[in-house]
């Protein structure tokens, strides 16, 4: 069995070292040089355009999957001619393109703000005429992180945020004053079976996940969550692990986005649950049964940005995992993550206060 | 940082996966081509006489560990000279050597059979006198598995147990009626914390082991098993995860031997404990706080020998983790183990019953 990525960043690294007790090989396909995937498994560098090492790539995998949605459309056509390609071009370009997505989810009955597409000084200043501030003005394609966002605030930043955003397709969203973030993953194998991971619970900052706590303990938004996530993984014939991003108002649960993989706020899951969301993706793109999402202690996983927090200081908390993805610092970086798992509710918060106050 | 394993089998295997989020890079050492470890991080084939490729070896790390008791000791001689080796060249030679192992625990007051060294047939037939069958012959030096032993139940075995292993340096031992078979993993860092697993309880067929359940709980045993290893640790100034052996035979702890290393019994710690051997092991040697080694649900380890058990059909019992060590199929050859781990005791029986019918 040999597993085709697309991407080679820390999503496709914690793929490739989920595969290899189940027998997985991997390869991973990237046109950024020296990614840290490449560290762990066989890397390819090329662009996604670039049809011949596209040929080459593909003549040696059993399946194709994807750690990002930004991979261009073209090339997930173009590798799924020949090879089963997972989740789904569907979903891929539903998840590419911010105005489609909602629409869609609006189509399965769940509840998103309020949006405008914009394509024009003038489609935006009518938009808000519809949409009263806070508002955000984000680009349709390609925002990840924050990026291709502005927040308006009043009449005032409308003009800014016109020129910083312009020359894109852009979507004009209510502003949600949200009580919290939350993320459901689920993931689908070939033959429909379904498993849920609990809740996470997510904080972002300047649109960056900073920490996810799970479980998030709330049993009829669970219920719901997951009557949702089912909806769209059968409505799109979906294999693998989907995540869906939720702002929770104190009323409802209100979608903001889809991610069709593996996600960040499921890092907690290499150590804190029975399988790994990266082992769930696997089994279910190579039609395994999926394994337990049954939680092993309250689990709180931080992100280190730029840099690593320094390793022996942060492990004298006997109950952490470090995970260091081994890429250089850059501004804003996701380089690893550290995650707390502990059965004792307790000393779980004692160790979170002191992680905290480290970072 | 950068780890130089001396062996590249499936213990070398899972500790270089291990090793990725932890950033520390490794590169296995062996005399067979293509072993296992290859697969997943460097590999350098070579003898372990050859100086010139130990050289090659050792620019290019920072430590040495082994993976294995069987390392020559030359060779582990040869790279301590310049490069710290993990846990020690005693630790090793004293593991090396049935005989000294017995007069080592004996001399810190561990009970062990009784044994008699013996170098000629007229030993052996001596010694059968102050040893009652049932007895075992053994060889002294590199026994493994079950090999080099060779079973007396009376008088008519010895002439055939003479022929098999003479030319060889013998110890005879008396054989141990037990109740079960025990072992006890304990990790000990360079600035002498040590922690400690709780007891595994193992079954062995024809000498290699089938399966470990675990924790084995009886409190006084554990007491007194972890005392006998903090003095083993504490005298050998001992550096990394090291492994006791026991018969219980209902009265007291009888220490068999001692492996160096991680050990085949701790692999349910990968799925079943908060920091699974392997990790501590490398926490150990590179000078980092020990993990938690508290267990997470009831844990069932089973070897699979010869070949895997069917994916698929296994992978139906959702708390299963799946360890293939991707090696070729020989006879009794160890290629891989399934853990269960369970938190709900009545389940876990029912899925270690299911497993254990389905092998």
């Amino acid at each position: 069995m040999k597993l085709g990525i697309l991407g080679g960043g820390q999503l496709a690294r914690m793929m490739a070292l989920a595969a290899y007790p189940l027998g997985i090989r991997t390869v991973c396909y990237d046109p950024t040089p020296d990614v840290c995937a490449g560290d762990v498994t066989e890397l390819i560098t090329a662009d996604y355009s670039d049809l011949s090492a596209l040929d080459k790539f593909l003549a040696n995998v059993d399946c194709i999957t994807i750690e990002s949605e930004n991979i261009p459309l073209e090339c997930a056509k173009y590798v799924s001619k020949t090879h089963s390609f997972y989740p789904s071009v569907k979903a891929l370009d539903i998840s590419q393109d911010r105005l489609v997505e909602k629409r869609f989810f609006n189509s399965l009955n769940m509840r998103t703000a309020k949006f405008i597409p914009v394509n024009s000084e003038e489609e935006l200043e009518k938009a808000l005429q519809d949409i009263d501030f806070p508002a955000v003005l984000k680009t349709r394609r390609f925002g990840y992180d924050g990026k291709g966002q502005y927040h308006l605030k009043g009449q005032v930043d409308r003009a800014k945020a016109w020129q910083l955003l312009k020359n894109q397709s852009l979507i004009l969203e209510q502003f949600i004053s949200f009580e919290c973030e939350l993320s459901l993953i689920a993931a689908r194998s070939k033959d429909g079976q379904t498993v849920f991971y609990p809740l996470n619970q997510n904080s972002h900052k300047h649109g960056v996940l900073q920490s996810t706590e799970a479980p998030f303990v709330n049993h009829e938004l669970q219920q719901e969550a997951q009557i949702q996530a089912t909806r769209i993984l059968d409505h799109l014939n979906y294999v693998g692990v989907l995540t869906i991003e939720y702002f929770y108002d104190g009323h409802h649960l209100i979608v903001n986005e889809i991610a069709p993989r593996v996600h960040n706020s499921g890092h907690w899951t290499i150590d804190g649950a029975q399988t790994s969301q990266f082992e769930n993706h696997l089994r279910a793109i190579f039609d395994l049964p999926l394994g337990s999402t049954e939680v092993l202690g309250h689990c709180f996983m931080l992100n280190c940005l730029e840099e690593m927090m320094p390793i022996k200081s942060i492990l004298r908390i006997p109950e952490l995992h470090y995970h260091t993805y081994a890429k250089a610092s850059k501004p804003g970086r996701k380089v690893g993550h550290i995650t707390l798992v502990d059965q004792e509710l307790e000393r779980y918060h004692k160790s979170k206060h002191k992680l905290l106050n480290r970072s």
